[in-house]
């Protein structure tokens, strides 16, 4: 027990460092850069709270347990903004070492099932893991919205790009969410167009 | 639905200030003051990877849940640091009234479950309760080991101190963990009296 609990506890001291990735994106109150860790605390907020846009078949803890392992990667591969130029295929090669590398600090058995859970949230294929990826998607326009543009000014991006990139996770789990927010979104586009 | 929602969204950016609430503990590089927001996803993921730690009667999709919202008061109420001086009695009102407020951001039926939630992790009585105050505790001493004595040196911490506040809710709840980190834990007091 003295030896898992070990590895456990190196698994979640690694850890720790993702609160030192920094995300494209701001605060809403503009003070400063969001990291991934909070980033992460946040989603699973919205996942829990809005749960009531999923469908039946979506288990929120599942949801919830995807959501909170879903960046950790990010502390050997980085953040990569979604807006901005990124070589999906090399990312991913990044990616996929990284979850080698932190999963398997873990004991076997942990590091096979979590690995299993995070494979099955970038697959994108489950209702899970498509409802985990809306809800991956929606805090950030929001907190555009709310900042003033964020980083749809930085990246100068166009309404087209903004429903390719985070509109279609949306829809496809939770519609309810994206009619509610998109003339919002449509209205700000409207106002301040990057075209 | 759209009132439902509108109030949902307004907890969840309402719920952004978390991010700014400091608390006396750094991170493990010690290069700045941890976060209420990045602390929560931190001992969630401790919740989540120690969960066999736990006694059998504990449901950690519960206790996942709890740790999500257990903080968020402090967006009105602050932070009290563990080994500061706080008036107790003055503290528990003013979360109660950030609780009252934040929460009753939210739709009727999702207020009351979730302040029902928080009083349960508050009153640390139900076996979920406990262990999620159990974990909580956890986290911070680690860290401070990594770090070189953080919150106990800067508050002149005794173990003695550290055993009443943080030593008896982990071995309450979760013995194993306590009896794994205590030696380590002792051998640091020894080494760096602060009696």
């Amino acid at each position: 027990m003295t030896q898992r609990l070990e590895a456990q506890l190196a698994f979640l001291a690694e850890a720790d460092r993702l609160k030192s990735v920094l995300r494209a994106s701001k605060l809403i109150d503009n003070s400063r850069h969001e990291n991934s860790a909070e980033h992460s605390w946040h989603i699973m907020l919205y996942a829990l709270f809005l749960a009531d846009q999923a469908g039946p078949e979506v288990d929120i803890g599942r949801v919830l347990r995807m959501l909170l392992i879903h960046d950790i990667v990010e502390i050997d591969a980085g953040d990569a903004p979604i807006h901005g130029q990124v070589d999906h295929a090399a990312m991913a090669a990044k990616e996929a070492a990284a979850a080698d590398r932190l999963f398997g600090l873990l004991p076997l058995d942990q590091a096979r099932e979590f690995r299993a859970l995070w494979d099955e949230f970038e697959a994108a294929e489950t209702a899970d893991a498509q409802f985990a990826k809306a809800i991956d998607r929606v805090q950030t326009p929001l907190a555009n919205l709310a900042n003033g543009g964020g980083t749809w000014r930085e990246y100068g991006v166009t309404l087209d790009q903004l429903e390719a990139r985070v509109g279609s996770p949306i829809r496809r789990a939770a519609p309810g969410i994206w009619a509610h927010i998109r003339p919002r979104i449509a209205a700000w586009f409207s106002a301040n167009s990057t075209d």
